[in-house]
């Protein structure tokens, strides 16, 4: 694998084997088709990390007291996903044997399907925690399987559809609310999905255009009507203690390189409360 | 009348004669006095339209399964409101002669007096519900009585006061907040709306100031302090059986041609909720 | 002390001998650590306040119908905060010796330290109320003392820290949390407030970053998770009657020397209802 | 006639009475019709003035050491022609009897017509250089003969045809090519200009589009080719020592109210440049 | 074939049977390394196209004067080159067939290899023009022999590398100037084109980002020290007259949908000269 | 001295240990009195210098056949010059020390007379070569002696005014111009530096402001009418061979965190020339 250096999160190691928790860029917005732009993601997040404190007065934790890393950027290419999903789960694969928890920062949704692939491998009986403004349940789009709106029912192939529950959602065509209705991955509280866990490890795959746009209208398919970022936070400090094994945190999507605005803020809070998740679930 | 070619909203036919529910854009915005830019405003909605699903999940109804037609721009000059009022209210009659239910696409309020006089001019007994930001409802703005600040006055004028009902305002002048209360035009509930309606047609006018302009900053007049846009979502929804006859989406104005941002796809997904209000009052 | 000339406040008087309230802009940014550009907040709310009307419908009071004067701007250094504390202190005593109430318009939040100074000088007993996303309690920050980041210590420093209040906080070190929660400065409703002060006169700091950025993402920290504009609102509108002698609005932060984008019209809008609250508590 | 207060170009005095040259803004736009918002131009040409010098190298001359009044902007209505060129005349004449020039900062083009107008009572044998890409010498545009695109038509009709100059222009109609060429309008020099003006007081006419769109992106017609800045300053200090009695510099039109971008220091140094020359010529 | 309604371009005939010329776009950026968004290009240029005349003075033409179709954009899926290219050469042939000159509206520069692709079938003696900042002479690019850029290198292998001129170009590898130069591609002045075309039909291949960045800011990899506007419309210009036979301009790429700026006006300018160039090379 | 980790310029190696030219980022820009922000340059010049190739045509080098570290940016605080200055001399001097070529990123202008200092201590005849729009020649701004504006004045009290050249001036107060020419620090050409050095080592200062704004709208302190890109290429070209011993780039301003446009193309690209410069100097 290649990595390329960039600016670390926040007060993140850049020496990735002192992590317990570590963060690695994915760059990739290969099959984006409204709006592209998430391989900027990555970076922009980093930057504006810098404006938020260590410290989640909520969580009564603080990043400076846990061991985090940041392998900085998976090389990827432009397109070509069979080698991009390769590359995602070979750089996994030795961080998940060691019991470390990777945080992969998107990029576009696909990307969560080698990345659950990666978990898999190492915990066959994980769950899936989809988080997301869409149900991202088509069977094919523009012909193609493999597209961040089909991700979450390649997802299902590899899991079975009972392991699978979704949160946030508010659009989709009439047969993927049918189907996801029909097999039940529609979940409406924290406490829902602790029962349906039962104590498996877990998968936490958030797009960030669960957010209403007005929170993240840098995204690649902004859908009004979303989450306020209260109403996120409040779900994911309920998730609290549950054993969260990967996570990714992917769509936040700047207009150019280096041409992030404000909303990376939005992106790098979520990231902050996400890592602090995956270390309280750890002990 | 001269139409402008333009892209179509999601899936609507280009060919209007086949649509129940017409589309039109007037790109004007000649007395908007702070901020212009409205006259952009339906090409861009048309654009951003494309990020979203056809199918609306609450109202359980799918732009591809009615009649959508979309007509283009109308030409229109940049100044002179007569001229302009005169070629609104001419492409509009033959629409409504045959039964067709036209969603106007602003361009800047004042459009909103011409299509309700060409709706009144086929249902005499028409009521006009107008959700906005501000009052509008001045006599005169800079010595001018027809203005985007006093169109409803005007359609006062037309109508009697009786017949409008207002939602969602929270600005005016001391004189238009005496004058609303006096004559009694604010409502609360869109249960007020339909028992003060009784079964009469509707025209609906919506000036997408109504929101908040975290929501869409966008606007030629924000004003702090405005609606989420599930507030307004629920709002419409509850106006489901209504017997809309005409209603215009206004006054969101992009910063130039060809640079609207991502408040396009708020504006979008308002309009296509408003289509299938007006499908579902037809039958 | 030079004034610059700038646009005046909506409908305020040039003269400021004429002002009950008076505003004066400080275009000083000089600590601000992560992104600068207050020193373009005070003319940015002088050119937005134009589209809102004069008259609160909430307070029911009208700018129009009150003595507002509006000063124009302070000339600062870009740097050395010496220099810029003696220049507001000394422009600020001989209004408070009148009897004036001054609403300064920042500028980054080190200058409410300043302002409180003048302020107390003229009212031995006065208390601050603090309005903000972060505690700004540091002692030091990058090994100084007086920064955006210290300006409430320092404010202890002065008045004693039982007479600083703190509403709206959502960011801080452990530290800081740990000292706001031993000393009980964080107050939680406008009746507690109304209760501690017991009738003495009140200086209120307003820090725009209370706000969610969503609804003002020109700022120079934004801290995701924040008040909604009517929530701030509900607020300030309780707090009606209390006598405020001094006030300030702080880090609305646009991007360039004229170019600050339509939370230019928030800013302003919280500007409007403080001035007529400082009119309301003279009565 | 009503001024609105405004901050103030670079060093000018804000008491008009003190100045031999003399600055207005006329925040006009109403028949722009591609992208408004010259309207904006006024305000943000003298807030980017501050990053310029006083001093002039190539002139050798220094705001500074001449007398420059700032009256700051006429309040007009936002549609209208014929009021708003009434307030433009009426507001001019007393400074040209006065023995004053007026520099006008735009709005839109149109505010030229009124203008050469008020110098044309007071100067009769008034000649005009209009510099632009665009000749303006249409008829009618839309069915309107008062109109950005038509003012160097009327302004022959005022003036005759043989006392108008173009220089830089190159967009058209063919049927205005074929009319600026058979008139002779166009001239290629300054010399050129000097012979056939012969001594009499001459007028400036210049729209910032003549410049190269790179240059000064934010204007209402962009036109690609243009002149780069150091060909119009050429060209300008060429005409030094010509009687100019009167000079607008129009068409700097930023994206929204406090929203011009870096070209805003373009335009200020365009107008430094014809203020010096104004100051060159009464001497 | 599907196509998707669009805007026209200025005056062209919306029904594409009507012209000789006709206009296609193809909105594919899928192999764009740096900065994506050429698939917003052609709705943005025809937006844009607005601001122009339809009169050349340089050429002596008007677009009015001559048969201009527009198709408006050819449906295309966000990855795979194979299904694109099929579906640009089946669209163009029928055109060719008939003696149309098709005009290319980018999307991003692999569309050319297509779009030749197409002529050659019809032209067994086709050359290429390419005029670029870039060699595009990669045989492989990111393990891919199909990008953006390799096109040239690929365009060279379906023609010969004798068929290829080269203008404009300023960045490369050590190894593809190497190439250009024992190949012997790159030439310096219109005659020499002239001279080795000697009357074989020509395809003009226009990557806009020949320009300078600051001429066109909105492109996806944008090389400082570029073309000024009017070296690129005298070179075009001194192009009349030759065979023509299809041409495109790629690489206009806004930062969103529906968010293109001023550059729109160069980009829609050249196309304006392009089409001009192709009807004059037709008589 | 702490390093803060960042992206690497381009091919650069993150071991810094390896280069002989050493690229170093000060993000500081405490003194910037017009529009702040250059504090976020380096950060945006390493994004956008992906966008370019390695290899420079003119030069025939290539940055990947020379050894080039980047060290990341130097922690520094706000504000406070002493402090900074103090870091920017300590992180310089060992790599002086060890033969090794410093090329600072700015960051203001300021920081120049600190790395000069740094390298005087190490080469004593060390000359100056000052590429800037300004003088920078003031004695004192706003009562301080240590500012972007007065920084070459502090320079000559160094080294001696006959040992600073400046080129691409164009803009200063009266007394600058009076002072510059009296002293003769302006030279016209590449060969005039070449006579007036006589073999003695240089450090080359570029304040990026020498680009017209067209071509770099992100700086401080725009001034129009500035140097095309190929200008200051060609002017860099031909001091080809030069004994540069320390080099700075300052002034890239972007708008905010991680929003830096595509003029940090512009910007990175100078920076790829300056440091083949002095590699080329080197040997």
């Amino acid at each position: 694998m290649t990595w390329k250096r960039t600016a670390t999160f926040l007060c993140a190691d850049s020496s990735p084997e002192n992590g317990d928790v570590v963060l690695m860029g994915v760059p990739f917005d290969g099959t984006s088709c409204f709006r592209p732009g998430s391989r900027f993601g990555p970076h922009s997040i980093r930057i504006w990390s810098d404006v938020l404190e260590s410290f989640s007065p909520e969580l009564d934790m603080d990043l400076e007291e846990i061991r985090l890393g940041d392998l900085g950027d998976l090389e990827v290419p432009v397109a070509g996903w069979d080698e991009v999903a390769l590359r995602i789960r070979e750089s996994m694969a030795p961080l998940l044997a060691e019991g470390k928890i990777p945080v992969v920062l998107g990029g576009e949704h696909l990307i969560s399907l080698a990345a659950v692939g990666a978990c898999l491998d190492r915990y066959p009986n994980l769950c899936v925690l989809h988080v997301d403004a869409h149900l991202d349940l088509r069977d094919e789009y523009e012909s193609d399987r493999h597209t961040h709106a089909t991700v979450m029912r390649r997802v299902m192939d590899l899991l079975g559809s009972d392991r699978v529950f979704q949160w946030g959602v508010r659009s989709g065509t009439r047969e993927e609310w049918k189907m996801a209705r029909s097999v039940g991955t529609i979940i409406d509280t924290p406490s829902e999905i602790r029962d349906r866990l039962g104590g498996r490890p877990l998968y936490l795959s958030l797009d960030l255009d669960v957010l209403d746009p007005s929170i993240l209208p840098e995204t690649g398919a902004p859908e009004p009507g979303g989450l306020f970022f209260r109403e996120l936070l409040n779900f994911l400090h309920a998730l609290r203690g549950l054993p969260i094994v990967g996570a990714d945190v992917v769509e936040y999507s700047p207009a150019g390189p280096g041409m992030g605005g404000p909303s990376g803020a939005v992106a790098a809070k979520v990231v902050r409360e996400v890592i602090l998740l995956c270390e309280a679930g750890r002990t």
